[in-house]
């Protein structure tokens, strides 16, 4: 069954099951002129959208709906992790043509529902319409945050740790593999799994929000993320190549496209990792409060007017300016 | 010039300007990973999202940049007038051709400021992104009420009146006068302005919700509308085909196009009036505080099922079954 004989009303039934995980910040989700929802008390409210475009953003031939529809939401939860905060709902507009098979639709809404099952965030209204072109997603992200846990672009200070939550240019080195299709995809699953289905840091931002100075989500490569806080703190940022976190699978494919791990990590992109400034002493604290995680130093806030450096394997510093991912690229 | 020069960051410089209209509950706007909002003790906050494509939605034949901006954020403000509520922040995402003209983003964006200035809303974020295709524009809308003046579509009791803002039909009119290009547009400007600058009823709203037991915006017709609100309510609803009220535009010019002023009014859609249910009692002071305000009573609620009966001029009943306006048209 295509989606035009299913109908908008058809497919907001199909779509309606399960979207509510969390009822108690819920008044009224979908169906009526707009969802009401409760907030918390002495919260402030996060907001932020992302557009998603076939063709552009993604590439049906190697993504399936499931995936797509996960790494939709995915990539808007980790705005709210990057502003240290809990995502609560979302809203979904959805652009279709009308020839698509509702199965299609099914495993799209499939996709979205798991992550926001995951994370136990209310899939609360949205728009669903017809398109004559490709498909586009719309994601708007509803958040919370304590005002004392929020967390800016425009905290770092001079001094400050500049630290990852995660290895670095696997997504990228996963979008190349599913471009070029020239790797065994077996082996290379794990850079390819970064790419389609990524993990937002919501949790580990949590912790990290008590701390850090300011912080970003890594959704445009390190060069440019590091480019934005130092912009925005008026600050310089020196990062240490040395001191990248890469995953061995990334160590040992990198090369296969004539790319160097540290190419991917700094203008590759799409990774979802965090990116915070911390002061030496809180970094301690920090440290103490997540053990086992895996968080790394990758540098240090200069005083400076915004510039990021990168000191090189040899020990010379360049400025980067950041080439990285560009929606207008 | 066009977009792909100006690139994504120009594009966000472009945009920035005026987008905070009432700072008091801003803590922080465009710029950063998400919008930080205050958000107004004691109040339940409302969400609405709306896509609009290009080709489907709208035409860019006969709509200008500023009037489709002016639009898309209209039809959202009025979601959140048919739930009793003031609206205060926009986010905007939208998707255009890398060859678009900057001077077409500018005047799309003065038209989304003209009307977001008017109504005291802030733009606070959004995405702008790249298409192959046709423009998409997706607008999410957030916005504030008092739980005791909620409006939900499922409140309607038998014996309540049924109440709209304003005359009807004149906004489709107003379509096929631009789709056909047959009218003279002087004359008909009144049923033009209708359809292409709609006006939502954000004050008209805010004072009904002190007195309706339902309300629903008349976003895709009198008879899909009054459906919504027989559904949800378990009630019937009568409508009176002598009572709806019609401007003297839409009478001269309905059998232009071989339909009658009341086709356009039950099946026409996008007038954006409100359709309201309310007491008898509490209609005379409804009627008190308005004075000279154009509402009009066109019909009543009885027990029933969900349906929706039309008493047509002839003092006949008849079942209707919304035919109007679908997305999946």
């Amino acid at each position: 069954m295509d989606i035009k004989e299913c109908g908008e009303f058809g497919l907001i039934d199909l779509i309606k099951e399960n979207c509510i995980v969390e009822p108690k910040s819920v008044a009224v989700g979908i169906g009526d002129d707009a969802a009401v929802l409760i907030p918390t008390h002495n919260m402030l409210q996060l907001v932020s959208a992302d557009m998603l475009v076939e063709g552009v953003h993604f590439d049906l031939s190697f993504i399936s709906p499931f995936q797509l529809g996960y790494k939709s939401l995915a990539v808007n939860l980790s705005d709210i992790a990057a502003m240290g905060g809990i995502p609560k709902h979302v809203v979904l507009s959805i652009a279709l043509p009308k020839k698509i098979n509702v199965d299609f639709v099914k495993e799209l809404y499939r996709g979205m529902k798991n992550i926001a099952q995951s994370f136990c965030v209310n899939i609360v209204g949205g728009d669903t319409v017809s398109t004559h072109d490709k498909i586009v997603i719309n994601v708007t992200v509803l958040g919370e945050v304590e005002p004392e846990k929020l967390q800016k672009r425009n905290g770092a200070k001079p001094g400050d740790f500049i630290v990852v939550t995660g290895t670095l240019g696997d997504s990228a080195a996963g979008l190349d593999i599913l471009l070029n299709k020239k790797d065994n995809f077996d082996f290379a699953e794990p850079l390819i799994k970064a790419h389609l289905m990524p993990f937002p840091q919501v949790e580990l931002g949590r912790i990290i929000a008590k701390y850090a100075s300011s912080m970003n989500d890594i959704s445009d490569g390190l060069a440019s993320e590091a480019k934005e806080i130092a912009l925005a703190s008026s600050v310089d940022v020196m990062l240490d190549a040395g001191k990248v976190p890469f995953s061995t699978e990334l160590l040992q494919r990198a090369n296969f496209f004539r790319k160097t791990p540290l190419e991917y990590a700094l203008f590759g992109g799409e990774d979802y990792q965090l990116l915070f400034t911390i002061s030496k002493e809180k970094y301690i604290l920090l440290q103490k409060e997540l053990s086992n995680c895996n968080i790394k130093v990758v540098g240090e806030v200069k005083q400076g007017t915004g510039n990021v450096f990168l000191k090189e394997y040899n020990g010379k510093f360049v400025n980067l300016e950041p080439k990285g991912y560009n929606h207008f690229r």
